[in-house]
């Protein structure tokens, strides 16, 4: 990344670029390959064909098959449709079950069901930011129909007890569902692993483009859509595929597939080097978050005696994100550290950085040099 | 447009290529600028920069305020926002009113209304495929909440009486959708002069990518979200924006207002000459739609004792669609011609011709050729 600025880019959270292998995939279905995949010619075909091979590429790197992959806008699109669509396949059942740290795009599909007059029940987490699976054990005591539980956590980095959380749902027959937004192409991941029936795919933060997500969803799990039109997606999801970014998300997905474990261990050592340069430049600095279960690539810190707005103003050599970078920014405390009894005041100290595939071991020094005197200066 | 086969492309109604400027305007969100523009650091306020110019630039061709314009991942999605968003916003009342002729991204969420108990008044069609105002005018007796009407067929091109029903829906009060995704780009329009409220946007009709599309909302009117998530686009469709394809759409925009007059008559003297060509060398073929108020680039055309599919595979050196192309094509008769009084065998010989930037005078003379020459052996 590069702007006239050049700060060095550390909110691979917020969004990843387009990684240049990924780009060059899509480029040929910008250009010549413009066809409509429902579409009986040869441009037709060929479109058709690009869009099936990149669902077999995203099916590979989650462990599915290609038939159980749904292409969608994103991963807003994918919550929704998996939430807004279990609940609308559900005649019987109508309990939710979700987390108190879930992305706006998980939780404000779940307030909307709960103003429709469903139950929701919210699990609370531990002070590393981890949901109580005692919770969970309590609130399936209705029998809900859905758990939707996100896989990692944007801010923190915590990953989340899925598999746990599944054989918990699963023995009152609900249906799981989890936000991978965060986790696929950061850590390993496989369904039938994860026991998920539901699981959400955002291309942007993969290093495909933004407006493309995928959602996976588990053989014979009911499911109603929730936009109206032509038969695309297995009538699913409607409207024209977008062919070139289905495309990239396909491309991004392999890369992952064959490069995750390298650089994801890459990412950690420098992410880990981040943190220990900063715990022994600021006295007082805290860790957010699973201090081994969490992204390889999340640093999410408290810098004491001071908000990370001003730190972050005070540090324009680097850009991060102060609190959750997915929506406007406001200054108040984030939720999700508010819920793992961070106090509110130190809470608007916290600053996460993000770290990715062009993360250098100079873009770390860099940062630490900026953000410990940025800190010393902003106090 | 080209391929390995390389036939030429007359389908630009089922969708249109990216053109170059598009692309080049595009190129540098999909690498270096490739911010998330809700950050707040410099390479999300250069995301959002060019988020706003776009919007400006769609606003410029509609004729409307920036701030009345929303963007989705395209027409279908466009489609649903505007009817089921519309129909959450009102709670006093609960008709519909829409046409016969309408895309499935129109007809399926009216339909899904109506079996949530809402009343549906469909309009017919006259010969010529144009809606009966007269039929309109007894629809809106019952003062329904919505009227939702296409602005040009697209199938037969056939524009529709939108400025006319608009006045007749308000003298009930009701809101104004129209779905615009065949005709933004293909002719002059602006939303004051046809008096809308709501108007569909698809990218990949005019030049921009796919999966990229904005609605119109006119200022007070009222809409609920059909989507929850992060408040974008002022609360009316979350999800991060999809900022290259949305500079994409921009950038078609831009170059629709300053050609559009001048590439459409161009490519109407194409269509003219390609359909006065066929009429001399295949005795008995019909055009479908009017033969005036019909957009510039289509010509539907019905081959007399011959089915358009075994035409078509008969002429592999022409693309283009028999029936509507935009979802999985069906050897059983066009329901829009179906409509216009079409005779049912008759109207399994129809083709749609759709031409487009890249069509060029050789294109028709081969394509008349082609056509000539395979209805000869199919029939």
């Amino acid at each position: 990344m590069s702007s006239s600025f050049n700060p060095i880019y550390l909110d691979y959270n917020a969004t990843t670029p387009v990684l240049p292998e990924v780009l060059d995939a899509m480029l040929p279905y910008l250009r010549e390959r413009s066809g409509n995949p429902s579409s009986l010619h040869p441009f037709g075909r060929e479109a058709r064909a690009a869009v099936e091979k990149a669902r077999e590429e995203v099916a590979y790197l989650l462990g599915c098959l290609p038939e159980e992959i749904i292409f969608t806008s994103g991963g807003t699109e994918s919550n929704n449709l998996a939430i807004l669509g279990s609940a609308a396949a559900s005649q019987q059942r109508s309990a939710v079950v979700t987390s108190v740290i879930e992305h706006p795009a998980v939780s404000r599909p779940c307030e909307f069901l709960e103003r429709r007059g469903r139950k929701v029940a919210r699990i609370g987490v531990d002070e590393l930011g981890v949901v109580r699976l005692e919770e969970a054990r309590r609130a399936v005591d209705d029998g809900p129909l859905l758990v939707t539980v996100m896989h990692a956590n944007n801010e923190t980095g915590s990953i989340q007890p899925i598999k746990e959380l599944v054989a918990v749902a699963k023995e009152r027959g609900a249906v799981v569902h989890t936000d991978a937004a965060q986790s696929v192409g950061k850590i390993p991941l496989n369904v039938d692993d994860l026991g998920i029936d539901l699981l959400t795919v955002a291309g942007h933060k993969l290093y495909a483009p933004k407006g493309v997500g995928a959602l996976y969803l588990r053989r014979r799990t009911p499911l109603t859509p929730v936009t109206m039109g032509a038969g695309h997606e297995r009538g699913l999801r409607p409207g024209t595929e977008n062919v070139a970014s289905i495309v990239g998300l396909g491309a991004a997905c392999t890369v992952a597939r064959l490069s995750l474990r390298v650089e994801s261990e890459r990412v950690r050592t420098l992410r880990d080097r981040l943190w220990a340069s900063l715990n022994a430049g600021i006295p007082g600095i805290r860790l957010n978050g699973h201090p081994t279960q969490r992204l390889p690539n999340t640093l999410n810190v408290l810098f004491p005696g001071v908000r990370s707005s001003v730190l972050l103003d005070a540090a324009p050599a680097i850009a991060a994100s102060a609190g959750s970078a997915c929506h406007e920014g406001e200054e108040t405390a984030s939720p999700v550290l508010l819920s793992m009894g961070v106090d509110p005041v130190e809470a608007l100290g916290a600053v996460r950085l993000s770290l990715g595939r062009g993360t250098t071991e100079r873009d770390v020094t860099a940062a630490v040099e900026a953000l410990v005197i940025a800190w010393e200066n902003a106090r």
